[in-house]
């Protein structure tokens, strides 16, 4: 039976708002989610949130409904509640209709098997959200194991990368590691490293590429430090026909992945 | 002889500082740009801001003294400030060491010569500035001739368009136009305009595409409009491996554009 909220200074308000920060984050282990579309996917990879919140004028839409009894039934809670409120958590001036709270996902490293894809993204202290969740999108459309944050990158469970990732963070694999860590757990199996740079003299559809494959993206300023290029096993460039002498992280990341699944699909 | 000016007050501070927003842009046909790659950028396209705001810090780095010596020679005036002006004309906590004031150009469709370019982007109610200025800036990369942005886009003078496209703003062409009048201006010359779309039955990679060639994307939510699908001469689909079925609107701009490039650098 949902629970009724319609004041600001409810505590759990407050406690769900604080998600916002990556502060709260840290402290609660819970991140936000919104829109009926992302928690749908989310449901769909098997993920439900610990508590959903949704306005009372949605509270008769088929999905909602399912959600919110699947939630209740996994021992979380439904929160009715109305627009000011889901403004207040969501931070945007036209709220999604349901929020969903969650649970952190284990990011060890150790825990990423490997040969469950044949292809995995790697980023280097990537600092824009909407990069992020972009490249979560495109790893799950390229049938990509998951993203491995290396370095400083920005918070995968911030509420802008969890919206640009149009849910694609529930059906990915998400690994944070330092640089040094990830070189010994990467040499310590299979796998060949590829960074994309513009400095590589290689075209990036010259290569053979084999599973599994480890597509290294730098940062969006600075592309990848020297140490980091050395490392790779292939440095590729992508054709530049203007005046401009790069692309963005994420479309980089995705010319790169197509370039590699399409090479699988046309070996079957 | 830049002029000098620390005063919040100043009367071209409240008029610069209104250009980031849209009705400011369309009472003074001028728009910002930020940061002295993006100047930099401009010059070599041949574009000079009409004013230049640079930190007194930073008048001595030889881009800014280049830059503002071209302005001047121009006839169009330069001006040393302090960063909280700069920060007051960006809206950024850590506002870039130069800004620039630029006319708004010319975006008529008639204007656009087709056969200057093999491929062009249309963009069709795009609503994320960051996603256009990617999409420039993959135009420029991909020897795109410019951007058409069919019916209600987002401003691409936006402050948040020009940071995204890196200068690729100042290297393609932009137009504006109504669907109607798009598809007038389309037929009255040579150019298939293929779209993508989950619909489609052709895998991207089937056709052979010859220029020119306009790329149609949808907008980011709802895709295109199926009367527009009617209209493409080809609609096509990339793989999606994943639990999603979708890639962010820039992303599948990207893999068809260099899909395209790629077929073209093959044939030569």
């Amino acid at each position: 039976m949902p629970r009724l909220i319609t004041a600001f200074s409810n505590p759990l308000v407050k406690r769900v708002r604080s998600l916002r920060e990556k502060k709260g984050r840290r402290t609660e282990r819970l991140f936000l989610a919104e829109g009926l579309r992302i928690l749908a996917e989310a449901e769909e990879a098997g993920r439900l949130p610990v508590y959903i919140f949704f306005a009372a004028d949605s509270a008769g839409h088929p999905i909602v409904r399912r959600l919110v009894a699947r939630v209740e039934a996994a021992g979380g809670e439904a929160i009715e509640t109305d627009r000011d409120i889901l403004h207040k958590l969501s931070g945007k001036d036209n709220p999604q209709a349901v929020v969903g709270v969650y649970e952190e996902f284990a990011t060890d490293l150790a825990a990423i098997d490997r040969t469950s894809a044949g292809l995995w993204i790697v980023a280097q202290s990537l600092r824009d959200p909407g990069n992020l969740g972009t490249i979560l999108r495109t790893g799950d459309a390229t049938g990509a194991g998951g993203l491995i944050l290396v370095d400083d990158c920005v918070d995968p469970f911030s509420v802008e990368a969890v919206r640009a990732s149009m849910g694609a963070l529930f059906t990915q694999r998400i690994a944070l590691a330092r640089w040094p860590d990830f070189v010994d757990w990467l040499r310590a199996g299979p796998g060949e490293l590829v960074g994309t740079s513009l400095k590589a003299t290689d075209d990036y559809q010259a290569p053979r590429y084999t599973p599994p494959l480890f597509l290294l993206v730098g940062n969006e300023a600075q592309g990848l430090p020297a140490e980091y290029e050395a490392e790779c096993d292939r440095l590729v460039k992508m054709p530049m026909l203007g005046k401009a002498d790069s692309l963005n992280a994420a479309v980089a990341t995705a010319v790169m992945a197509y370039e590699v699944i399409n090479q699988w699909r046309r070996a079957t």
